[in-house]
C-alpha cells in the first residue's frame, strides 16, 4: 500500500474532482483502467449515485471500506448490499436541493410563458407587428409536486411567489401547507403544472406512466427536475408527437447522455444536460461534503453525512 | 353621426381588440386608412400608450374626447396637451404588472441558469459525458431593481423566495422592505443582475447608459421589462459584444418589433417580443378596463382608470 490512501473515480463526469482529491489521497480513475496492482490499495469509491455500482468491481476490492457519493441522490447504491459487505456509504444531502428548485422554476417560466418560442421568434424576424403571443398567467396555475422532499418543498415554496395553486401527492402523508391528493393520477388531472421531484429507487421505475401523462393532457406540462427513470420516456415522446401531452421540460432523461437524435422533431420540449443541481454555489458544498465524508472515514471517526 | 359611438384603433398589434369592440361600437382603423368622412364621428382613440400619439391626428378630429390606452404604460400620450384640449385619457393599471414580474424572473433565470445554451447543447448533440456545465446560484445572487413601483416590488417578491440579495434604486425615497442604493451607478456597480421595472418618461431616455452598463459589468446581467427606450441599445451592443458587459435578457426594444439582424452575432442575449404582461388572464382583464372606460365616458360617468 501507498502512505496515502488511494481512491476511485468511477464516472468520467467527475474528473474535475480529481484535483481536489489529489492534494490528499492517490486517485485512479476507472475510465483510464486503473492498474490491477493498485487495486488492493485502493480504500474508497467515489461515485455519483444515480448509476449503479458495479458489484463486479466492488468484489475485485480487497481493502475497499467507502462509498462516497458526491450526489445527494443514491438511488444507484444497493446500500443493503454494501452494508452487508462492510462497506460504509456516504452521501450529500442538503445542499443543492433549492438549486434544483430554482432550476425547475425556471424550466416552467421558459415552457409556460413561451421564452424559447419568443426568442426563436424574435431572432427569425417573425415578431409581427400585428399579432402578439399571448401566454398563459403563472397566477392560479394549477402545479402539481410529485415528491414532497426537500426539492419538491422548496418547489412549491418558490411557486407560492408566483401565486399558483399547488398540491402534490406522494406515497405517504406528510405535514404541509398545500393539499395532498388521493392519488397520482388525481394530482395529473388536476394539474397544468406536473412537477417531478421525488427520489428514484427501484419501486417507483416508470412512475410517470402514459396513464399519468395522458391525465395530464393536451394543455399540460410535464418537467422532471429528479431522475429520467422515474418517467417514461419512451411513451413521454410518442404522447408529446401526439398531442396527448402538452409540453415537457427535462433537465434528466433514462440516458445521460440523452442522444440528440432521441428529441429531434419531438415538439414542445425544453431540455437541459442535467444541471439543474450543478450550481457555483451547491458544487463546492457538494466537494465539501465529499472531503468531509473521506477524511472522517479514513481517521476512523463517523462518517459526516451517511447514507440512512 | 352614427348612432353608435365611433372609435379608431391606432396600431395594428390592437387590432385583435375589434371584434369585442365591434358589439358596441363602429370600429375604425388607422392602418386600414379611415375614410375622411368618419372623422367627425370618432370621439375615442384605441391606442397603445406607449406609442408616441400623432396630435396631427388628434386635431384632425373635432368630436375626439377620449383617449383610451389598452396598457398600463402611457408614456406615449402627453396628457397635460390632451388635457388643455379637454381630451380625457384612460388606461390600464394594476392588472399585468405580476405578469410581467413572471416574466423577468424566466428571464433571469434562463440567462443565470443557462436554460438556452442547456437546450443547445442537448439539441446538438454537444453534452459530453466528461463535463458537466456550472451554472451560478440564485442564492445570495445581487439582484438590483431600477424603479421600485408595481412591477419592480412583485420582481423583489419573487427573488426573495429565490433567496436574492435585493437593493434597488429610484429617483424618490420608497417605503419598502429592501435597502435603496445612493444612485442608479453604485446599484449597477453592486448588482449581479439589474432589472429595468420603472416607467419610461421623457426625463428618463436612456437611463441605462453605457457607465451603467460598465458598472454592470462583465459577469453582470441586464434585463429590461419595462420599455426599450429607458436602455442605449446601440451601446448595449456593442457592450455585450467586447465583453464589458456580460449578458442581457430584453422584451422590450426601442423599436418594437425589433429587426431581427440587429441581434445576429451579438453574444448572451435572450429576446421575447414584448410578451411580458400579455397573459391569459391579463389581456381580458386590460380589455375589461378599456371597455369600462369607453362605457362610462360615453355615459358621460367619471372614467373608472383615469391616468392620474
Amino acid at each position: 500500500m501507498t502512505q496515502r490512501p488511494a481512491v476511485l473515480v468511477v464516472q468520467p463526469h467527475l474528473a474535475p474532482l480529481s484535483g481536489f482529491l489529489e492534494t490528499l489521497y492517490d486517485v485512479y480513475r476507472l475510465w483510464e483502467g486503473p492498474p490491477l496492482e493498485a487495486e488492493p490499495d485502493i480504500r474508497a469509491l467515489i461515485v455519483a449515485g444515480e448509476h449503479p455500482l458495479d458489484k463486479g468491481l466492488v468484489e475485485r476490492l480487497p481493502n475497499l471500506s467507502l462509498v462516497a457519493c458526491f450526489t445527494s441522490g443514491h438511488e444507484g447504491i444497493d446500500v443493503d448490499w454494501c452494508r452487508a459487505r462492510g462497506l460504509a456509504v456516504s452521501h450529500a444531502p442538503g445542499v443543492n436541493h433549492e438549486d434544483v428548485a430554482d432550476h425547475a422554476l425556471g424550466l416552467i417560466l421558459a415552457s409556460r410563458r413561451s421564452i424559447f418560442e419568443g426568442d426563436r421568434a424574435v431572432r427569425g424576424g417573425d415578431w409581427r407587428r400585428d399579432a402578439r403571443t399571448i401566454t398563459p398567467s403563472m397566477k392560479d396555475a394549477k402545479l402539481g409536486i410529485v415528491g414532497l422532499g426537500s426539492i419538491g418543498r422548496a418547489v412549491a415554496q418558490r411557486a407560492a411567489a408566483f401565486r399558483m395553486d399547488i398540491r402534490w401527492w406522494g406515497p405517504r402523508e406528510k405535514q404541509a401547507d398545500w393539499p395532498r391528493m388521493g392519488s397520482l393520477v388525481e394530482l395529473a388531472r388536476w394539474a397544468d403544472l406536473l412537477v417531478v421531484a421525488c427520489k428514484a429507487d427501484e419501486s417507483n421505475r416508470g412512475l410517470i406512466d402514459r396513464e399519468v401523462m395522458t391525465a395530464l393532457g393536451p394543455e399540460g406540462l410535464l418537467v422532471n427536475v429528479a431522475r429520467g427513470v422515474l418517467v417514461d420516456e419512451d411513451a413521454l415522446i410518442e404522447l408529446l408527437k401526439s398531442g396527448t401531452l402538452g409540453a415537457a421540460a427535462l433537465d434528466v432523461f433514462e440516458e445521460e447522455p440523452t442522444p440528440a437524435d432521441r428529441w429531434a422533431g419531438v415538439p414542445n420540449v425544453v431540455l437541459t444536460p442535467h444541471t439543474g443541481g450543478a450550481t457555483q454555489a451547491a458544487v463546492p458544498a457538494m466537494l465539501g461534503l465529499l472531503l468531509q465524508n473521506l477524511a472522517a472515514h479514513f481517521a476512523g471517526r463517523p462518517l459526516v453525512t451517511p447514507v440512512a
